[in-house]
């Protein structure tokens, strides 16, 4: 089987740590063990710069939408160019943290950057660079920020109002609808399903590749 | 006179301070003392971080041309939204070294990025904002690069090869030659004939605006 790129997505809280270990297990008992990590934004010296100036912004000034949006497809792309497809190149598979989904969702959704604009940066920076399986992490907003907040001192990002967060989840929603390879898992159920339900979907869409 | 936004635009070494320094004693004859100064990338707290990362890039991180380009437009989007817009409708002139322009040129003309590409990004960023007048000063590059390397130690961009500045500079003609707007000054000749072009160009500019 050739090297795939696989992406876990979701808000915040959603489990995407505990759901990106369970992924590994089963890569590996599917004998698959070069595995490259990767998180969004950052990812390169030159994306984690840009991850801290966007998570953190810069005290006095206030940073625009547009130039939120902007220096995480500059991360993005040198993640891209630099890290994701030179491994998948060598034969490594990659498991991601977030990728240009997030963009859509929390950029257009959230933000409410025209959707257009949105498309037509993915277009122009990735090309038909996607990833080969996204999952998707659901869960309503107030129960993930809540699990957020116990973790410890929210980020720029997580600070939003709640209608940005469900206006974020809708975009994911929207996206999951129109797109085979983003499948949905539902993140609001006890940890012990969610794991089920992601070994379920995961061995499937394995099974699938190989018999391709 | 309504507050108006000048640029002065040109290859490395062709008198862009000299040029910003006979513009702002021309606004002076004229009682146009209020007076905002950028230069770009640059010219907020933010912006000045992308400039450091566009200029001296990371050791040993491929800097890809789209990510160059989007910390381009990042930077511009906090200059625009932050500083040259308000300082506009408080009542100041702004006078600025390099605009949109120089990204047409040096990223659409020297890196070869597709040129729709490059207007679609400066439409969605910056919608119809555009400097009132761009004083472009043309030279060939070989005279303007001597003349930066005898100031000291070259930026990334700045060692570029010949061929990139050749493609900078058509660029940089062809836009002047479609947009009545730039204004192309020889910067070529002895300083003192520059500087008499930049008098003339602007004088004869701003009689222009008086009479609208």
């Amino acid at each position: 089987m050739n090297s795939k790129f696989i992406v876990i997505e979701g808000l915040e809280g959603a489990g995407k740590t505990s759901a990106m270990e369970t992924v590994v297990e089963i890569l590996k008992q599917h004998g698959i063990q070069d595995l490259v990590f990767t998180r969004e934004p950052g990812g390169t010296p030159l994306a984690e710069r840009l991850r801290e100036l966007i998570k953190q912004g810069i005290e006095g000034e206030l940073l625009t939408d547009k130039a939120e949006v902007l220096m995480l497809y500059a991360a993005r792309v040198q993640l891209v160019e630099n890290v994701i497809k030179p491994a998948l190149a060598r034969g490594s598979w990659v498991v991601g943290d977030r990728h240009d989904l997030s963009s859509q969702a929390y950029q257009g959704g959230g933000r409410g950057i025209d959707k257009n604009l949105m498309t037509s940066l993915r277009d122009a920076v990735l090309g038909s660079f996607r990833p080969d399986l996204t999952i998707y992490l659901d869960l309503p907003p107030k129960v993930g920020l809540l699990r957020a907040c116990q973790r410890g001192e929210l980020d720029r990002i997580e600070k939003e109002s709640m209608d940005f967060f469900d206006r974020t989840r809708s975009c994911y929603l929207e996206f999951a609808a129109q797109d085979k390879s983003i499948v949905t898992v539902d993140a609001s159920q006890p940890i012990g399903r969610v794991q089920a339900d992601i070994c379920q979907v995961l061995k499937q869409w394995l099974k699938q590749q190989e018999s391709c």
